[in-house]
């Protein structure tokens, strides 16, 4: 599946929360759009609760088979905040105050404020680099091909810009999303069909049921705009011939 | 992590719909819950594309380190859907049409409509139970200790009541939450004393922000409902002191 010029990541999300039911994951879909954007396709996502043996195993795999590896959640003051001294487990680089961290947040609080439990949002591996938190002061950090960010999404929605610049990503992957009223079971031969013409496209088909109408929406994802153009091509012919209607978004 | 008495299970989301970002997953929410109801714990989730060696090697190594692996995804009438044929090559079985299922979707269909696309839903490992489908007709099917259910939310919802009887759950995994208004770093240092005085107990900690108010849940998740009711009043005795307030939901 791998071409050389794929450039792939892996997500780790961390935290019993999500393993509970207790929260919903929605840091997963906002990491896939901006590095689908950039190039880069996620191949794997793992969640995983907060036990340091398993974040440890799961970082040092997920590391390796991967180009990047994002990892959410457990980068905040509390005991069960443990991404931080695992990441540096994993690399074996000494967990301590980063200098930096420590200089970002003792400036952010106001004075008397920086106590026990927000300076150890400072520590980390102590190498390295910081990923800077325009909400609320408390940095993610970088190791190698390793990216920590925190599990609030609007606090990592604001922190993965400053990333963008240090990700070598891939040509962009482009998509196109037909809606069509009709069944999966009515073009699901028609759509095979297109999908073994044209193996550099990836196509998906997925069921809808929206505003009470049954519908299939088809999603086409490649790195050429021809060769998406040209399944389009094939499936409009075949839904032509089928008398099937499109539905508009 | 494991007890004599834990019953763990592993979730595998399959979908390249999931991955990049274009569709948001809820079922491991869905059967997270459902399962700590029944005293069964999410070990893990892996969410991969529509990849048969993927597919295959995730089952491989989930099925043999869980008690339990449910899959999501996959099992519809288009060409991206393999999961059925991965599972019948992971376990070795024929794939092929199911006889009872075949038989139900005869029953569903009106006569003439039972065309090709939707006998491919009857075909999986021959000798799999169903899992019956009272939404869509399409069973869902279980080898072992997997369980094959599909990826629209409202169908897999259907669905789970259906199995579990055939599961053996362990204790009913109990949770108590408590609302604060706090900000994480002002209790670290207590809570993580309640953490080490009551290691059965696991403490999570969630900041949330919520009608502009900044404050943080604490969850209580034990079997036991003494432990859990032990540390509820360690808590209650330091947030006393710190007079900090409760929130109510």
């Amino acid at each position: 599946m791998k071409n050389k010029k794929d450039i792939i990541a892996g997500i780790i999300v961390i935290g019993n929360e999500i393993l509970s039911g207790r929260t919903q994951d929605t840091n997963t879909g906002t990491l896939s759009v901006w590095l689908n954007s950039l190039g880069i396709k996620v191949g794997e996502v793992r969640i995983i609760p907060d036990v340091e043996a398993t974040i440890i195993e799961t970082l040092n795999i997920l590391r390796n088979k991967f180009d990047y590896v994002f990892t959410t959640g457990g980068i905040g003051p509390t005991h069960d905040d443990i991404t931080a001294s695992s990441v540096s487990k994993a690399f074996n680089i000494k967990y301590g105050p980063h200098k930096e961290a420590m200089s970002i947040l003792e400036k952010y609080y106001k004075p008397g404020e920086f106590n026990e439990g927000r300076q150890k949002m400072a520590w980390m591996p102590v190498t390295a680099d910081l990923i800077l938190n325009p909400t609320s002061g408390a940095p993610g950090f970088n190791v190698e091909n390793v990216f920590c960010l925190p599990g609030v999404p609007s606090i990592l929605k604001s922190m993965i810009g400053g990333i963008t610049e240090k990700l070598v990503g891939g040509e962009p992957i482009l998509s196109e999303t037909i809606n069509l009223q009709t069944v999966e079971s009515e073009i699901a031969k028609s759509l095979s069909n297109v999908q073994k013409n044209n193996t550099k496209v990836e196509i998906g088909s997925y069921p809808f049921f929206k505003a009470g109408k049954l519908g299939v929406s088809i999603v086409l994802r490649s790195k050429n705009k021809d060769n998406i153009n040209k399944s389009l091509k094939e499936i409009m012919d075949f839904i032509n011939k089928k008398k099937i209607q499109i539905v508009e978004n």
